[in-house]
């Protein structure tokens, strides 16, 4: 069929078929000896840069030629995330499942903005964040969709927590008439919510921070008194931001009695579930989302901790009319004959293009099954309060908060040391650990005091590397102690 | 090394392996024979999520068995955009190249946030970024990155404008102090720019449609009396987007003119160029981008005319700093050794995780080379310019827009009808068009009148199919005129 001049179509399909072989032998070869591998980058800032030609190719070159340089210049250029000894951040899987359901997402290169332009990505979305739901234990009827990341995912609905507010019309008129709206999250919550309040327009100073307890949770109480102040003052509170699972500690805020008050005062809750969310997966786990159930709107993150490469970010909400009034808009141009009949993904959130990211979500819910699923986050935990147990168990090391999850926050307290000694030790600690390229950890910090996070997320990750891990911690700890 | 209970880690890398052979033998034969698919799905509401279980299996299942159902349920379920005859929105490509940098984007699965957190997918992303840069002949020194679709950068740029406005301190301050911001774009341009308006808490309201003249471009004269009359009204005009290129009919606005109007009256200016800037790789239609020079931020996006997987879009701009300083925010556990000594992409939007967009788009321009891609988008302009012949020498067809790229606005125009009567005529012949599976092809409102639109922009797109879906047009055009 294709008589094309080759000088102007797509590349030789036996070149991409030989590649392709190729690169597929090459991830597997990949995913199973990333350890061999520095996992944070030894790179120094411009040592990529430096090697890549400053202009593009005048002429093409081979699908061969580039993938040697993919191996030559931009693997020694990664922080391997897919490295069993990630420990950092959150730590995360791109599965197989979930790395072929992305190359077919690739090939098919449909964008799902309408259900017309490809029904099958409306539809295997609705489905596959249903099963999401189901598996969550999430109130049935709710709507969801997935969006690329967790911050956008609240912007959008916060946006609908302000559409909510029927008299200020904000979509219409803009904020500039309205008083000053304020929302409320946890001293503990993500800078993401901070984000979406500057986005909205609602300004940073109406970003309020309610002070969490000693194991790091909203106080609800005081939540209360904040909303009730602000008020007094001519404010008008509109939303609650609620964590479940923190990311610093992974703490889980009071959802029923921040949703008793978001009641008491008409606002609107979201729960910022993006890490833990999928713990809740587990039956002996679920009471973690307690309460939200009440919330409006809800997220939770597969490309966090249900092995799905990134991006992939699920919304819920149990006012989906809100989140489409919020943001629906239909030119001339993106109407269809089925407009008003089906769910068009595009009127619920602010891109209008949409990536078929269902597929890959899809490969890994049926790859790994939901048995195998809770399986492998239930030996995350093991694997996390195995950590803890050696943390609590050594002298030298402490914890600094619980670890509901498979996150330990900890820290070195050799008893001659104190205040700001502990923290420029503990800093030197990490970065020494960091740079023997056997693990990356990262830090945080807990009532001033500077903490090591330890986050275990990766599918390849076995208790034997974490010992191996918790070796060389040891042994850089002695390194800096005697030097 | 892998000694885990494999019930505990990733699927079988054997299994892996074999299932990604044949998935891109699949891509390949699929790549190649699109033609065997009806273009736009024949799939009714529902049809796909019926097939589909309720709920997802408990016990995993073989790769095989996913792949199984993604044929039998999935394909038939796609709108084909990868197809050659789909002539519908702007027509994209995902290329092969680009096919492949998403596969290993998948695998590496870099959350590319920080500098530190993948320093290869930062500097590859300032590298290719630069090189478009420079082959689109934009200013030297510009600053770039990869956002998901045009929508979103469109939103980000706004977001600058208004961080741009000192006095307001709107970042900070949010807008209820604020006298009401207005913005400017063409009667023609994109939804996506009421959505940002929207979501920025500027009101629907204050986004001020320009009328465009008999060549759907922006009126700069009417331009700059409708911001003097806001601005004697009390409204604070902030910022203008021109297109080059816009949806409809591919107009290019006078940017040179309109950027005088924002430098008299002190307004940001941010350019849409997400489907036309990819012309002005070519010498002889560089003067398209004449006047964005002065431009305080311009959009184009690779996932549309340049071949790469949705999704990829570039947002440059002049003044990096106010786009920083609308959306930096650096928690504790987000700081790094190196923060203010490189460039950490989060700084720059709303998404905190970032995709490693890069590598596919470095895939292409190195595999297609600057000549095969200018190669590439003069074949589409001149099989647009072909059609437009078509339509001319065709006494039952009108063409209702110049062609200055690769799309053509027109209709049938038997003349025994007129007005509505012909509106009807052409809603339905584009129906049975697109009822027969061989082209797809959408449509736009002109001056009130329904208008077809044929957009090429497919790699695989030839003039031997354009010439058939021209007869098919014509096939059906006389069988809705004889019945």
């Amino acid at each position: 069929m294709d008589t094309q001049d080759e000088s102007l179509g797509d590349v030789d399909l036996n070149e991409f078929q030989k590649q392709g072989h190729e690169l597929i032998d090459w991830i597997a070869d990949y995913l199973g000896n990333a350890e061999r591998y520095p996992v944070l980058s030894r790179a120094e800032p411009g040592d990529i840069k430096n090697q890549l030609p400053a202009s593009p190719p005048e002429q093409g070159e081979s699908l061969a030629e580039v993938f040697h340089d993919v191996e030559s210049t931009i693997v020694p250029g990664l922080t391997h995330w897919n490295h069993p000894n990630f420990l950092a951040y959150f730590a995360i899987t791109g599965s197989a499942p979930g790395i072929l359901g992305e190359l077919l997402s690739a090939a098919f290169n449909v964008n799902g903005m309408l259900w017309a332009t490809s029904p099958a990505a409306t539809e295997l979305e609705e489905t596959v964040v249903d099963w999401l739901r189901q598996i969550l234990g999430l109130p049935e009827g709710w709507f969801g969709l997935i969006q690329d990341t967790a911050s956008v995912a609240t912007l959008c609905a916060l946006a609908a927590a302000r559409e909510s507010l029927d008299d200020l019309d904000v979509r219409e008129r803009g904020l500039s008439q309205a008083p000053p709206l304020t929302l409320y999250t946890s001293a503990q919550a993500h800078s993401s919510i901070d984000k979406a309040g500057i986005t909205l327009g609602i300004g940073h100073e109406n970003v309020r921070r309610v002070p969490s307890d000693d194991r790091f949770r909203m106080q609800p109480d005081v939540l209360a008194r904040m909303i009730e102040t602000d008020r007094a003052n001519g404010k008008r509170p509109f939303a609650v931001v609620a964590t479940v699972g923190t990311t610093s500690t992974t703490s889980v805020d009071p959802v029923p009695e921040i949703a008793d008050v978001c009641a008491r005062h008409g606002l609107w809750l979201h729960v910022d579930a993006a890490y833990a969310g999928a713990a809740a997966v587990l039956p002996e786990k679920r009471q973690i989302l307690d309460g939200c159930d009440r919330a409006d709107s809800f997220v939770a993150n597969p490309h966090k901790w249900l092995f799905t490469p990134i991006d992939c970010s699920v919304l819920y909400t149990a006012r989906p009319d809100v989140l489409k009034a919020a943001f629906r808009l239909v030119p001339e141009y993106l109407r269809t004959d089925q407009q008003d009949d089906v769910t068009n993904l595009m009127d619920y959130g602010v891109a209008l293009g949409r990536r078929f990211r269902a597929l890959k979500l899809w490969y890994v819910l049926r790859a790994f099954g939901v048995d195998g699923i809770r399986a492998r986050i239930r030996e995350h935990i093991r694997l996390a309060e195995a950590w803890a147990t050696w943390v609590d168990a050594d002298p030298q090391f402490e914890r600094l908060a619980p670890v509901p999850f498979s996150t330990v926050c900890f820290r070195a307290c050799p008893n001659d040391r104190s205040g700001a000694e502990l923290d420029e030790l503990n800093e030197r600690l990490l970065a020494r650990v960091n740079a023997t390229g056997e693990a990356y950890l990262s830090h945080t910090r807990l009532d001033g005091r500077y903490v090591l996070r330890a986050a275990i997320g990766h599918l390849r990750t076995t208790e034997a590397h974490l010992e191996r891990i918790w070796s060389v911690l040891q042994d850089e700890l002695h390194d800096l102690l005697v030097t």
